[in-house]
């Protein structure tokens, strides 16, 4: 390539001059990567504005461009740059690289380098490598039946939905965990580095074991503006940004592009610093993979400080929409916020932006790019990696493709042995931890814990017998199961916990998120973005599954005397169901092993939203383990040993239950009502899997409606005590015929720092009110059972007043047993 | 006071020797301040603790204790500091000062320093300034029935939850800002110091105007531990933290306890430093206040290099549980992990643990801090500032105290006329925005305008007439909108909106939140403790109200073209809707004139979340000024001039529709069976106000059966298009006489980047639709009328050819108006 054209037309497009300056860059390798950069941009501009004449064979005319103009240019070329730049050293090096492009509206760049591989249209048979294939792929950017203009799903190579901004580097680190030939480059917006998860992100190679894991490359672009503004990383002063940059941990190298019109240059800088900061990972790397104490003296859990490594990361000041047009309407427009979208927004109307834009088109000399038949020259072709080593067909972005089925031990060896029902009591989580444990240490290569500090205090310590949390900076003495690695990802960010988890999942690894329920909430737009995602995902037959993303929620709404109302939310779930019906799961195991069983199937599963909640501190356990499985099967079943039903007939009562308080609640008021009421026919419903609530056309779950009625029946009273709000039951069983015979107990949103059964008692799901409320429900009990009725009452009233005066529940509610 | 006692008390309370050492603090300053320490380290191990005995009167006896210990001792010490230390200079300068405790479970310090500057008992008049109150504060925390263990609306002084972590200093921006002399001191945890909101915060003084608002004084508080594991920020190499804290923009002053024994070296290290930082703060805003130009050079707009100031930060390394045991069982407690909770666990049951707690708190001296009343001694008491100089009593955080009411220009010279309904095509943001600007102008000291760079893409650009977007790095010539100071505050942080506005909210000013509909989800865990915090604040009389949180969500779902499938979720409402009846209002006004007489409502309401969703394309204006103002007064209504019923009679078929976009679909389709159906009678009726779905018994706007019944009938079929998940109308509805006839239509999580009409088909909520299940579910329609029927589906084809063909919904599509 020669300089020739393009670098001095003021105002239109400005591909730049790729001179061959000295550098790290032979000539030959200068024009390599220049080409593939200037072919990535004009597929890229080509998919903004074009729907004919791809190859501009013709003059444009205004019809060949889109009627409406949805998609973005300014981060763009940048991404293109790198990803031209990552290719060399991938061919070089035969590097094992993925890429994640973080900043919003990234779509056209990630599409246009996987079309240069080959990948695309591997794929995507009808958009081929030639004039037909070009235009399909400009016509259907941003177009309805089309792909989106971020990266996406459809996307080639991605893992990272570039719609919501701010999860790319967790994301990545996410990815290199366990692989640690991996490196992951991933470019982060300016605009999404003022996001809370991205600005937490960066300490996360604290977490990151140089030994076992890969690398992240983080490649911060300062183009400079966000939508409408400066963005706060480019505008600080630069002494203080590398301050920043190093305050993080990291080693920053800068690449500053001063003159967009020399783009040899800014090749030549870029490439210099690309091959320092991969001779840094090496090196780091090297210096914890050799022979012997990999981990500077820190094993197991043992003290020593800090290794000192500071991973290298780039910092690429490139202007915003560089080689667009530079101005447009005596505007200013490339380095600004004004080449945020569409640079040219009147093509079809405005004859001179119509020329400016052919002459842009032009500027990127697309008779060097590509054939007479729209096929890609060998000339550029030849700078793509070839087969998986293509960033847009790495395995690593199908993780589907490299997931292997986790070992997991059989629950039952785990399971609570149950004489009587609900006579032993036990802590679930305890109970599963051991059972997790185990899934820990027969997959020591695949499967990760996550949690936001809460691991211990959700009562899944047993996992610490067999692995530790992972922690590079100082060990001291007193510090408990840290080490250099582990199995254990633990930090005080839910934000984190979720995007590593996530990056892990799409990588095609096994993991699960165990987090106080209430802050759960935290990563609700997370969630939204991976649901999202996995909808995608399992309509595109190309992406093979990958393992489910498990929540494991616990210290929930109902056990929070530590804490109090900040505390309380059960509302995650209602967050979750409105989510595509196919991608969502949602379990309140009663008991140890019920939720054995829950989570053994979860673990299993792909492609879904796991929702899981259950209690930490000990509880009845109802079902042996053969019970528990079938029951689990089952998703909800009548529960005879808790009602006083006669076999065969209907009930006169349905006292339902979902959720492991409520449990304890609805079969102590059975009881209650028994004793109270002979020959009142009661029936005790346990609902495990909360979607079979649902009609059998809304979700893959939900129970047939005849199957419903008997259980529920079409005419009785049915009390039911959920975990959750009670507007959700009403929600999910709003088409069942005994839809006005329901009557829903739950969280109404009343709570303190107070006592178990006071708070059942403040939102009235105790066991004294459901009984009530069934007295009152079923006709002719309430004037019969008058006195009984007013017993119940007395009993509440005292109850609570114990616990005001006693600052503890009475003894007959803490250890109260079925039958005892 | 002199060095004495508990010094040497190995393995016990430890309150250490607070001698004179040199340094900024005379002798008796330096008592004083230490005197209030012990005294609110007393009073928080009390709280903590003890139900009886609380001036150990008498050898502690296990029953003196309480039989649950829930509370946590860890961060308290550290916040007792602080605050003794605040209180030293407050009195000195006669300081405005706020305290934001971050650190979860503080409030025992912030209770003990209520009552100790007597706030607490002039509030709470059941919790004395005597041995009584004093047990009754002790009895009282973490109690059934009595106070959070967090910082909380009931605290006085408190203007943030202590439970979630993570926004602290966020609020404390929101505080000072166009408060010129207040100075929030707020204590960050090092464990919140992890999330991704309080990482994202530190930015936050480049949105600080140093002339016209207050400060904030950052003091990290690194205790090293989390619940179980080490901080990041604690564990960092010193040198890095250092370069991170700077690079955050400052000027970080380190105070490290070296020996926790030795008290009064940290005392005289903390008092130099808090000197030093309250001098830093003095001078730059002495810098920026001095007449002229107090803008360095840029005024409105103007360009200009950053001015430079660092504002200063204190760094307090200080032990874990400091003061406390440090031993118990033999293992470390003070300066580790084993102190976040109570550090003496078994005061009940183990001889040893109780002595160990009698000589704990005997170590703080009770004997001088409390006469034989159990009164304050003088010698404490002097400490305190007075009146509302007193943290815990300052106006600042009762902000509706200082409420000033918004002038609010009439909206009604803002509005649309309207000839004919549906005629007249503007964009409601847009109209919006120049009634937001009046406001702005008119209320230019305590009204502002939040959003994550999306003022103007959300259309609001026309507030830029009268004010900028604050911003004090340098500003570019090609920068618009920008300025030092200004109304608006833009970051690419939805938590920094959220965060900072209730700060400004919580200190009794007004603002707006304007966001994509589908990022507010981001936010969604800090609008759970938005809206706990106002359903307590209500029930305490001594909390004025304060302004409504407004959120103002535009770019929604059906709108989306440019951004596809990532940008779509209306889910914000159900997840608002979850929340306490009394604090919670949703609006979906169906056009400009309706937005802006809803948005007159929601600033000058209090107490409220308030969620009003609208969309910025140019689309029909129904309703003149006044029928605007009346609809919204009514909350919904039928709209006569869409349907097609006879006065006084029943209608045949009921169109109902909330949001914009299902509004003129709703009117669209009616049309469609006024023309194809003769003599149906058709009633469309328009919901503004959600909240008028449910039952008046389950909220305050809630419409009475009859008057539901009235509207929807009690048999008919009711076609209702939504703007968000069907689901919501069932769950709002489902008390309701005709239940059984609701058909919703709604956002089914289909789309992507594709137009406008295109994702109203893709969910079912087109005209055609409507129109086809209006004559489905009409007795007798869909036989007689199956050539229509037919017609409609192939209409809804030929519209969705069209667009896959042409890039854009037919023109009789876009330009569609009623009658046209």
């Amino acid at each position: 390539m020669t300089g020739s054209t393009g670098n001095d037309v003021k105002g239109n497009g400005n591909a730049g001059q790729a001179t061959a300056e000295q550098g790290t860059l032979g000539r030959g390798e200068l024009e390599l990567v220049d080409r593939w950069w200037r072919a990535a941009n004009y597929l890229s501009v080509g998919q903004i504005y074009l729907r004919s004449n791809p190859l501009l064979r013709e003059p444009l005319k205004p019809e060949d461009t889109k009627s409406r103009l949805l998609g973005h240019w300014g981060t763009t070329p940048g991404l293109n740059f790198v990803y031209a730049h990552l290719n060399r050293v991938i061919r070089r090096d035969a590097a094992e690289m993925l890429f994640i492009a973080g900043p919003g509206h990234g779509g056209p760049a990630v599409v246009a380098n996987a079309w240069l591989e080959g990948t695309y249209s591997e794929i995507y048979g009808h958009v081929g490598n030639d004039e037909a294939g070009l235009a399909e792929l400009f016509r259907q950017f941003s177009y309805p039946g089309g792909i989106p203009s971020h990266a996406a799903p459809e996307s080639p190579g991605s893992i990272s939905e570039g719609g919501e901004l701010g999860y790319s580097l967790a994301h990545a680190y996410g990815s290199v965990l366990d692989n640690p030939q991996l490196v992951t480059a991933v470019v982060i917006g300016d605009g999404e580095a003022e996001t809370g998860p991205l600005a937490a992100s960066w300490h996360s190679h604290n977490f990151l074991d140089p030994a076992a894991d890969g690398a992240v490359l983080p490649i911060l672009h300062l183009n400079g503006y966000k939508i409408a503004n400066p963005t706060v990383l480019a505008r600080m002063p630069q002494e203080q940004l590398e301050q920043l940059l190093r305050g993080y941990g990291h080693e920053p190298y800068f690449v500053t592009v001063q003159d967009p019109g020399k783009t040899g240059q800014a090749h030549q800088d870029f490439a210099g610093v690309l091959d320092q900061c991969l001779a840094d990972i090496r090196a780091i790397q090297a210096e914890h993979r050799g022979a012997g104490d990999v981990h500077n003296g820190a094993g197991d859990g043992t003290s020593g400080d800090h290794p000192g490594h500071r991973w290298p990361m780039i910092v690429l000041r490139s202007p915003k929409g560089w080689t667009g047009p530079r101005t447009v309407d005596g505007l200013q427009v490339e380095g600004t916020w004004r080449a945020h979208q569409v640079p040219l927004s009147e093509v079809r109307t405005n004859g001179e932006h119509l020329k400016q834009l052919e002459e842009w088109l032009q500027s990127y000399r697309p008779e060097e790019l590509f054939d007479g038949d729209g096929r890609l020259r060998a000339a550029v072709a030849e700078a793509a990696p070839t087969g998986d080593f293509r960033m847009s067909a790495t395995p690593h972005a199908n993780g589907g493709v490299l997931r292997r089925a986790l070992k997991l031990p059989p629950y039952r060896d785990y399971a609570v042995e149950v004489e009587a029902a609900g006579t032993e009591r036990v802590s679930p989580m305890i109970t599963l931890g051991s059972w997790i444990r185990d899934v820990i240490a027969q997959n020591m290569e695949n499967f990760r814990l996550f949690g936001p500090d809460e691991t211990a205090s959700n009562r899944l310590q047993n996992v610490y017998e067999v692995t530790d949390k992972v922690w590079q900076y100082r060990i001291d003495d007193a510090d408990e199961h840290l080490a250099r690695s582990g199995r254990v990802m633990e930090v005080l960010s839910e934000h984190l916990c979720q995007g590593w988890l996530e990056g892990y999942l799409l990588t095609g690894r096994h993991g699960v998120f165990n987090c106080y329920e209430a802050f759960i909430h935290i990563v609700d737009s997370m969630f939204n973005q991976h649901a999202k995602w996995l909808k995608v995902h399992r309509r595109l037959p190309w992406r093979q599954p990958v393992p489910s993303l498990n929540y494991l929620l616990s210290s929930h709404v109902w056990q929070q005397d530590h804490n109090g109302f900040s505390h309380q939310d059960p509302g995650f779930i209602d967050h979750a169901v409105n989510k595509k019906a196919e991608v969502i799961r949602v379990y309140l195991p009663p008991d140890a092993n019920t939720l054995l069983s829950v989570m053994e199937h979860c673990l299993a599963s792909t492609d879904c939203v796991n929702v899981v909640v259950s209690g930490k501190q000990p509880s009845p356990t109802w079902l042996g383990p053969a019970d528990a499985a079938n029951h689990c099967r089952r998703g909800l079943g009548i529960w005879t040993f808790a009602g006083s039903e006669v076999a065969g007939g209907e009930p006169d009562v349905v006292l339902a239950c979902a959720g492991d308080v409520p449990t304890v609640e609805t079969v102590a008021a059975a009881e209650l009502l028994r004793n109270g009421v002979p020959g009142l026919k009661v029936r005790v419903v346990n609902v495990v899997d909360l979607m079979r609530l649902q009609d059998e056309s809304e979700h893959p779950h939900g129970l047939p409606g005849r199957d419903f009625d008997g259980i529920f029946t079409t005419d009785k009273p049915i009390i039911f005590a959920y975990h959750g709000y009670p507007a959700l039951i009403h929600r999910l069983a709003y088409k069942r015929t005994n839809q006005e015979g329901l009557h829903v107990h739950g969280y109404q949103e009343e709570g303190t720092t107070t006592t178990p059964f006071d708070m059942a008692m403040l939102n009235g799901i105790d066991r004294f009110t459901l009984a009530i409320d069934a007295i009152d429900r079923v006709p002719g009990l309430a004037e019969k059972y008058s006195l009984l009725r007013q017993e119940l009452q007395d009993r509440r009233d005292s109850a609570r007043e114990h616990t005001r005066t006693h600052g503890e529940d009475p003894e007959e509610i803490r250890n109260w047993k079925l039958g005892g």
